[in-house]
């Protein structure tokens, strides 16, 4: 009985790929539209205004699933064949990737308040650590199915293990003062360019 | 006249992961995101706690339908050629698992109760019958797409065999005791751990 | 100036394929899950009950897409390179078959009513003539884009012409009796399977 | 420490195209499904009638989408290897692109207002920005990524300035005459037939 075995990598890749797109996506329709009667422009601005913690919500998510995917696209791209191990780690990912169009609303349309930011950091932290499951999956590189050396795997490791630490760290903060929560993901996300460059490996 | 029958392979490969990650993605637009008035932490969780029910229904149509997925792309990973009987069992397996979205919110705004609890096992049982289908054409050696051997075909007829039996046994549960009823599929989930490595297969 | 143009062929296909998946799932969520007061049997099934006009249409627009995937994919699969004529006709069959949902859930909520059914066999129409531009173009032999002889290439023709042509009958026949204006395409759908296998090609 | 690049280039040529699909398919479902009470033609047809400001939305935004897809195809298909700097500016513009359902609805229910037309029109613009980024990374012949020749990245980078051009236009506009800002995108949406052959380039 054989498999190709590089064609399930390929299904897997593709099949996470349209998930992520699915859910990053899907972030707008939970921002409902407004109607401004009459042609009155303060009431325009108002109901736009009024949305700002959505929007704030939807770039913040966005971003930090698209650096979600990234991490996913490069580690897998490192891969020459398919583990049969990234499955079960690989659906809890998508699982909380797709959990996050409902988490951001529940977080915007409640911004500040308690329950609403530690569901939401808590949602993002589960989200890292599957993240890490896959990635420990992904570069091991005793399995035979990675192309990296021994530093590029635990650059991997070093980093989504660093996201799981932040996030980790804005569900705390999110007890104290939910507010200011975000900031830890903020930080992993603009931080990055900061890094010299031999710590920022392929992402 | 020629055909790309490779191509068009694929092509049904890549329809149905995007029908899959697709209606898997739209699990969670169905549970409506709680607006909580005043910054109440008890509010706040009990909002959470009204939702239980929806999370539930999230997470096992999440599960079940990954697992449908598993077994589609390592059965289609099989083929080494485009088998125009496909189009047609496939289309049809694609059609429940769209309905997906609909039967777990269905059942799970609804839970415990007869009518919704049968619907959605039912569901469960046509898109089990559906991937038995896909799955008899798609191992199919005497057809000279697969590139299975005997053994390999009678392992994938078995289990979805048996993910059929349970979804209908799990109909009858439903008419009985519905709050029960997705025992079955719970097993089929979690009890894949357990079995003996030679009847895992490629899963 | 040198372009990939197996790259754009496939990115065509890619992208078509994942309008059609999105459409074809999306037709779901229009319809709204009841809630069923009470654990009453009755009540439960007459909540489904009073739902069979959208299950009608989701499983007549599924069907109807799903065959119109399928010649698209037989279509663009004969293609050897990429003909950029292709672009405007895809864009108008993805944006006819992208309203499909719409059109399928106002013929649902309004079953047996004139101006729903005109509406949604004149989309159908604009699809099917939409689809007919795609296939002139991809199985232009004399382009040098497509792998087809001349018989090939008179079936795909002949075929979508028959689309076209059922689906405006069906905008006279709604004009008249809509309750049976759907009966020309389930003919289409269904009647394929007692072509004569010459004419059946390669679907 | 070694990354198959190709394989990255082709992820995000697959994750970009997803997302794309996916916004364009969502235009859609902005649109409410009227429900006409008893079997009235006039009335039908009055509540196709006062859809009407929607469909012109979806038909703008799925043209413009389009469009953008077809360029940004164009460019990464003239990619040879994955640039690292692709993934900002890409991610920028699928978060514009994701924007769009959301900017139609807005501008669509609240057709002629100022503020909504100068919202979606600043969408626009971003995107275009953002699509101007994506095509100076893609087209960098310096960079060793592209397989353009001198003309042809000029080529790309002049027609994505125009789009911005033309952008930037119906956001001022829209300060005067909301109801006409929509003129210099649509002029570019149907203008390029009329351009000569060599400046259409591969588009």
């Amino acid at each position: 009985m054989s498999l190709s075995t590089d064609h399930r990598l390929d299904r897997t890749v593709f099949f996470s790929d349209a998930v992520i797109a699915i859910a990053i996506t899907l972030l707008i329709i939970e921002i409902h539209v407004p109607h401004v009667p009459g042609n009155d422009v303060n009431e325009g601005i108002a109901a736009l205004v009024k949305l700002a913690p959505s929007f704030f919500g939807f770039v913040l998510s966005f971003l930090v699933i698209g650096r979600f995917w990234l991490g996913h696209s490069a580690a897998l791209a490192s891969m020459v064949s398919y583990d049969p191990r990234l499955f079960r780690a690989n659906l809890y990912f998508l699982m909380m990737i797709a959990l996050m169009p409902f988490a951001t609303a529940f977080l915007s349309q409640n911004l500040g308040q308690i329950v609403p930011a530690v569901f939401y950091n808590a949602v993002l932290t589960l989200t890292a650590g599957a993240n890490f499951l896959v990635m420990r999956i992904a570069t091991d590189i005793k399995s035979g199915h990675s192309n990296l050396d021994g530093a590029g795997a635990t650059l991997y490791r070093a980093r989504s293990l660093i996201v799981l630490a932040a996030a980790t760290l804005s569900v705390l903060l999110a007890l104290v003062t939910p507010s200011f929560s975000q900031i830890p993901m903020a930080l992993i996300l603009f931080g990055n360019r900061f890094l010299p460059t031999r710590l920022k490996g392929p992402l």
